[in-house]
């Protein structure tokens, strides 16, 4: 193990940390960052927490051509009696690991993983914003780097974890927000990454996005890569529905992720003992649904968000307005459910949090 | 036009060019490389030739996370009588405008990108090898550096040029491979980004190659993604087949790649006089075809190899072998008559090659 214990390479030099209010996503680092090394032959080595700083690659270094690039997302938070909480980390790191497999990225040590997140946030807890709906966004993402432009795996790679202290996604209060189902491009198909968490999946799905906000929609709702029949993703969260009493989401069918918040809000339905199915959807049971009237409320799941209410669908020339427009009491109540298990305000029947521990691990 | 005027920043200091018999693909990179900046509001700006030197950019930067990134290849050849040939360069950049255009990357001027690969290549002329097959690698490629980690079109990016002096694709001659037909994973959908360079197609690639390598198969053949019936790429390569005495590619539909060399082969092939087809065609096709012995050849296309003969082909549990394992006259006529186009030995009667003039344009 003493190729895996995490050095220690602090600054002295502490930046300005924003204000609470003048939080945004994203844009702002914290002192330091964790950086771990794999070369072939040699495995994972060299974990360490550095200063932040800019990344210096070749110009042939392969993820700048060949795309080979995971990444996960989670956030930190800071309870009012001062613990620092981590929602499911574990799962993050599972999936990283899925996202290698298919990526034919080499596999962390999870566990290594994780205590490197932790100490990193330790290291950096002053930046932990406390005020509601705040907390510090992570960063974890592998990039290859091998300076060669053969297309093969690259033999050498870069595991990273950036911090970004963020502000509240609802600054305003939770809101619906409206969705265009995207009928021409395809975020993906079985066969291809739609299951995976890596770069090229972001790419291809910003120039649907780009139609959809010149229509002045939040968001596409992304259809199978086959027929253009069935509901896959909402931008990048998962989706649910409310039709008559039960929430449907799509089933997992090889080119859905696999939201952490999209698992925890079919384990709290259960637990409330409300019908849940996840099964194959098409936009034309949404559209019946919504013509009977028993289409009662629609919303995405994802890190960011966690809840997103959906108000309005617009598919093939027809508008059609969930629950008035307004958010409906399901969103609502897993909402404010999943932000008070992670922000530690309510009981976690779930064993879901992990607490981040007061300490340096003795090494 | 001030602001497009190409500066230098050349070094006095020069790498050890490797011999001829010892150079690979994409490993040795030439002294410099060419950059510009792009920066919303600004636009493209400041192109410069400068030092090959690492690039350092942000953790965040965007092309690490969401993988916005094209690019293109293409080689200069070296005359016997010292003349520097490129092969219909302006394609590689209208093909990068529409590679940009998918993945929500500005528009490049296309003849500031060939004139600032001409300059380049000028200022590194010594570093083209001009043994027999020998040529300089071009790789123009453009990322996204914005340090954001939102999921949105970068407003910062750097176009770059590199150069790499490789060896022969064919050290022992041109020789057939053997393919297998991929029939779990999936390159590209219609709606999705298979049409553009872009990394995340590679990424997405590796898989089923690592799949293919185990099983000694050199390259895979990609089906289509919706009913994985018919034929679309094999490897990174456009695909060929001459049955009956008629040549036929996959049409062009939105997923396949449109090779430079794929046109030139069309062209040429029209030009001698033989039947050539764009068509949609099937697997189950092309094993009837080799069942009644009418499957004559089968070749891919592309920049690296120019024209790799297929000599099997391996689908459903069944090999079929393609004129005998060994390399037909289609495809050795047509590896012959490009190579020899592209390093000034036979006359270009379709205007293909550029001359990179032997002068600094004044500026």
């Amino acid at each position: 193990m003493a190729e895996h214990t995490i050095q220690f390479d602090l600054t002295p030099e502490r930046k300005l940390k924003p204000k609470s209010e003048e939080l945004g996503f994203g844009k702002v680092f914290t002192d330091h960052m964790f950086v771990m090394d794999y070369t072939e032959g040699q495995g994972w080595h060299n974990p360490r927490i550095t200063p932040y700083q800019p990344l210096t690659l070749d110009p042939s270094s392969m993820v700048f051509h060949y795309g080979q690039s995971v990444f996960e997302g989670l956030k930190a938070y800071m309870t009012e009696d001062n613990r620092i909480l981590l929602f499911r980390p574990e799962r993050n790191f599972q999936r990283l690991n899925r996202s290698n497999e298919r990526l034919c990225i080499p596999e962390l040590d999870e566990e290594l993983a994780l205590e490197a997140l932790k100490q990193l946030i330790l290291t950096e807890k002053e930046w932990i914003p406390n005020a509601e709906g705040t907390s510090l966004y992570i960063r974890p993402f592998i990039i290859s780097t091998e300076p060669f432009l053969g297309v093969a795996p690259s033999s050498q790679y870069k595991f990273i974890i950036i911090l970004s202290p963020v502000g509240s996604y609802y600054k305003e209060g939770i809101h619906p927000v409206k969705i265009l189902v995207e009928s021409e491009f395809v975020r993906a198909v079985a066969g291809g990454t739609g299951e995976a968490k890596t770069a090229g999946n972001y790419a291809s799905s910003l120039k649907a996005q780009e139609v959809a906000s010149r229509k002045e929609y939040s968001q596409v709702l992304w259809l199978d890569g086959l027929e253009k029949k069935y509901i896959e993703e909402v931008g990048s969260m998962n989706v649910f529905f409310k039709i008559n009493g039960e929430i449907i989401t799509p089933a997992l069918n090889g080119s859905i992720l696999e939201g952490i918040t999209r698992n925890s809000v079919i384990e709290l339905l259960k637990h409330w003992g409300m019908p849940v199915a996840e099964r194959r959807i098409s936009m034309e049971e949404i559209r019946e649904a919504y013509k009977s009237g028993q289409l009662e409320e629609a919303f995405g799941t994802g890190t960011a968000a966690v809840i997103s209410p959906i108000g309005e669908f617009f598919w093939n020339g027809e508008k059609m307005t969930v629950n008035q427009g307004a958010t409906g009491p399901t969103a609502k109540k897993l909402y404010d459910t999943i932000t008070s298990i992670q922000n530690g305000k309510e009981p976690d029947p779930f064993n879901w949090v992990v607490e981040v521990d007061q300490y340096i691990t003795a090494k």
